[in-house]
């Protein structure tokens, strides 16, 4: 039913040996300026103030998705049987595009422009001319599925949870190849222990009772993932000087024109940006805004910019209340204003949460044919979510 | 001091890249007779049933354990300044012979012989004559020295910690060596980052609060290798197998010399075996005396031995007293008699024990100066020890 | 056709991740006697002297060859399409069988016993009465189109192609595995990419010109594991001393019958072993008699045992007549006996061999579909095969 | 002498585990603006539109260098001993900042502002004021005694064969980073063998026989990364397509100011850049220019613009006069002029060459003390280097 590419395209990827593209429609997606666009843009945003080699992109980790997700298709039997053609074709076009909506520096830019990757995602693939034509060439009303599975609105809930839930292709693809590119060992878990005890009941994802193990190694890698690389004060000192930074650009009268990239004017004046604008918004427009904004007439503009650009960053410490007031003097003392030079975070991660809104639970299939939600199933889930939380709510500020 | 080889010795090792030898007494005991020995007796007793690579053996390991040993005193700036060269010789010397009593397959060999292999360990370093002349010849005294490590008994309490306790060199190694050659990834964990983080404060090892999340991981490697390889069921099975037959030897009265191991003789009789009959009771002798059992008049111990080199294994199934009353009558029924052919063991495990008697606590240094038990440090930790335990009891039987 | 397993069964592999077995027929030739006794037989021989972690087995390398073979079946498109059922599981139980007649310490014994490996492995296949029924009831012939296999004698040329040819099953998986178990990075190539460029054209298996640079890596990770494992030359020592010990046993008259391994005997007496006496000569057996002739009453004998058993090897030098008569002088002053105690050898290595008998050539199909010899198609292996040739001879002797 | 961090810092990186830094000077630099520029160069400039993961920048790769430096340093007992404190952090620096004055993609970049990188980053060490403080801060006159080592002037020449030689810490770095990053594995070999086998004889660095094995495979590594990578076809139509768009930014006559990036102004005009605009000359701003250029008023510059953004490359085919004639007319028919829509480039790879210039010859230390040029001491080199040459000489064209 769909065109095939002339032989098996195949992309050397270093997380999963090669990416395996043999349908037209995909090797089109991949071809198209949305996708093209996610070279541009990092997938670990700050990061790589902390882990010098995290420079990989939204691009391959948009492939790896894709493959994660290919494999589940064809290399699992249960959803091999469980989905027809279109559904595959559909499940793997958004696997592919899951991310093409989103802007530069991960999800720190989200709290700056007030958009959702997935709603730009969302219309991107039903209104960007390219990859609506590519996607309505499949089958007639194609791109409106795509979307739903992003929406999760999809007809077949299956679709969604192969690529957004709590055991996903793009979480499994995530923690991998982050854990490559940072060089840290945490990230690694067995996916194809997962891949190989998937399991389809009732249209539901789950894991047959002796994947357990290697779900576990999977929750224990987020965990420490989160804390050692997407929580790395460091990397939040980086997003909290780019949330100032943005914050000035709002505030500041007068800037001389020629020094502001005009994508920054629309974010300026708090417009919502056209998908044209939003496309022209990838990390070198803004790191080349930054190095304008080195050469502008404020002086705050001017000092945040630099630090950006020659990893100067905010030291931090820990919040309290009483810290923030004694720290605001200070800086006043010295000439920061805190509005711009004391930035706050809070971050709170758990290993994984039971009933968790879209994202669902994960199931496991026990030898007797009954099925338990994860947490009843292993020891270790089960004392880390009755454990105690962890949260930690940082204050960030110049080294004085 | 201590006199050193001509230039540094490397033998090349997937663990650890290279071991690296540079003192005459460490190249001395390795090419002694008992730790040559090791090459005879296998890392993982039965496992390799299960993980057809689980052939590596005692001997690889001790050199692992030893090079852990020799990087913790050269490359760990707090235990470089605690311990004197002698120290660091004698540590060394402990951690290279710290299997050296070892018998074959592993454990299960201990409650057939009724000797556990610390006990032996400290007989051949104390009394064997080429052992003991070397270590005496590096200085008066070593040999009891090194015995006194294994006893938990060295004047400086850091030795047992450094190759006993429960974040030691010889744990290290194998979670690591265990890992790489049964092709598991469970094993893994950040071996280079804990060496980093280990400080001596007060005569005790521990860990900075950097290392915390190096140390989860390890703790998550031990707790899967225990349940994924340790404790396989069926190298559970072929353990029990191991039990019946040395019990049916014990039982069988008339059996014809020609087939009967000597060192198997005094196994029967019960008697303490000597040094010397101790050192030629390795794994190639065990499966040799197989072999000849299999051509014995017994019948009972002509299927067990060729239950074991052919593996034809037992099945297992969950105990209870219900369950092995009725597969006690199958069996009978069968011709087989159940002393021999249902056999029971139960195995449990912890992933992490606070106050655990020789082994000791593992404890963190934090940031303010302050020491805390490992799990008044890690949340992971707290609710791994505060979960539900975790025991498993099993029937072993043939197939019916 | 053939009987499927209820579910695919997989075996952790290091090197291949899984080895997958869904074919009832390849299962049951597994767990069969010959092929068992496999993990009785080391791969590398006497390389463990060398390095200490080259334990793993000729159970594990067949294996291996299977799932290369079993993988080249079903995942090489041209071979997916030109073999049948029949001729695939033919190969595949080829592959797993290759090596079931091998004897203890690899290519040593064979001088020793003047017999090949592949002549006792036909035996085993066509005249053992369990392999033989295993695979007679996969269809009528099936044991004679197996050992055609070996034989170079099927009635199509692409099936020992397969597994013996100079791009095969066998060598791809033992350069991987001993390269895995030594610790060297020298045996590693890209296996991926040789299996996807694979092209079968008149019956005639060949790689894609893409596919070259991915040989010329092959190419050289066989000549230096050749010269870096297979040749070392302390490994050499070891099956000197080996070849020693058995001279000796045949030269020595009076032996006392209980310090002589049953299995000796025949050996001794230069006598042709049945299948049954062979099936008890692996390295288990060996190693227990050499540990039973060092109580024997032959002095020579009593010292060759313990020199492998201590690992006390013999030195090497360059040979020459001039050194083998000054070493032989000096001796008999020491009173060693030369005939024992000055042992030589020759190897060589040619990196490729083109037009190279049974094993053939590798040839190349290039991107206009014409076929070229694989020197007419790469640089890198035409000068290699016109480039000087490597020879070493040596002498090894005692340390004196 | 010279001053430490208060602890050794560490940095995460996946192709040497760490980076370790211990000196206050080299922090320093490495937070230095123009080290910190490297960030924003990607080490292997247009590779990535065939490696989708080669995103990897120059700021890692000169950190590796460093670290192999370092442990060059510090770890082979001939340089620790050859080298007095001034000569280590003079190579140290040296080996950190010998890519700094490089320009945005890689050597392409070189032909079209006809700068060569080592000139600018000599200009970098001696002239940038920050460099120039922090090394005159080491010790007086260590700026130029920096750039020396750049230029092959030192007066030690041990520090330029270090950094820049035929087996040196630069190209050890990036044919392991590269290979990491690509996901090949070409670019391995046994960096750990070639350390401990480094000599120093007469000022000269060579290496031990026993490394001979790990210098061939180094050479065989970077043979196929040359030819699998960097010369890649698809990489250098990249670069064509680079080169053509600077010529026609040189080429076309009214362009609209607005969008015309500054730093290609000075290009365009064929003035030598300052310091200051060479710093402002990064992929960012590159990249921005060409998104600028996407809306400019030349058709040609708007259409090779987006050919690179949204990966539109030229097809190749191999290079004859006649076919240049052929598609120069094919080409004008359909509207493209070939000045800019016919590219071509030549590239040719030699193993190694002895005798190479700077860049010198590898030399062996025999055992018995003798010293030979590699192609005398490896049979493989010996072949290599008299086999027959290969060079590729490519058209470049759009998709016709």
């Amino acid at each position: 039913m769909f065109a095939k590419t002339s032989e098996v395209k195949v992309m050397r990827d270093p997380v999963h040996g090669y990416v395996h593209v043999q349908d037209q429609l995909i090797w089109d997606l991949i071809n198209s300026r949305w996708v093209q666009r996610l070279r541009r843009i990092r997938q670990l945003g700050g990061a790589y103030v902390v882990y010098h080699c995290a420079e990989h992109t939204r691009f391959s980790h948009s492939l790896g998705v894709y493959e994660i997700a290919r494999r589940m298709c064809y290399e699992v039997p249960d959803i091999d049987h469980a989905l027809n053609e279109k559904e595959k074709m559909t499940v793997m076009a958004a696997a592919l595009l899951h991310d093409s909506g989103h802007g530069p520096y991960s999800h720190a830019f989200e709290s700056i422009s007030h958009t959702s990757h997935e709603s730009v995602t969302c219309r991107v693939i039903e209104h960007d001319p390219e990859i609506r034509a590519i996607l309505e060439n499949g089958y007639h009303g194609m791109a409106k599925n795509v979307a739903d599975v992003i929406r999760h609105k999809s007809a077949n809930p299956l679709l969604s949870q192969m690529i957004s839930s709590q055991l996903d292709a793009d979480r499994m693809d995530y923690l991998l190849r982050d854990a490559y590119f940072t060089g840290t060992t945490y990230g690694t878990f067995d996916l194809e222990r997962i891949l190989r005890t998937l399991r389809v009941e009732n249209d539901q994802l789950m894991i047959k009772a002796s994947g357990v193990y290697a779900v576990e190694n999977y929750i224990m890698a987020r965990y420490h993932m989160y804390w050692q690389v997407y929580y790395h004060p460091t990397a939040r000192a980086y997003e909290a000087i780019l949330r100032a930074l943005f914050q000035r650009l709002k505030d500041s009268g007068m800037l001389e024109e020629e020094y502001v990239l005009p994508q920054f004017k629309a974010l300026r004046e708090g417009k919502k940006l056209s998908l044209e604008e939003y496309f022209r918004l990838d990390e070198n427009a803004c790191n080349y805004g930054f190095e304008m904004l080195e050469q502008c007439n404020d002086p705050i503009l001017r000092d945040l910019s630099s630090r950006l650009l020659d990893r100067r960053l905010f030291k931090f410490t820990d919040y309290s209340p009483r810290e923030v007031r004694r720290l605001s003097k200070v800086l006043k003392e010295k000439g920061y204003d805190p509005k711009y030079y004391l930035m706050k975070d809070e971050v709170g991660q758990r290993p994984y949460v039971p009933y968790n809104g879209e994202a669902g639970s994960i199931f496991v299939l026990m030898e007797d044919g009954s099925i338990r939600e994860l947490s009843n199933a292993s020891n270790i889930v089960y004392s880390l979510i009755h454990g105690p939380d962890r949260d930690e709510k940082k204050i960030f500020i110049p080294a004085l």
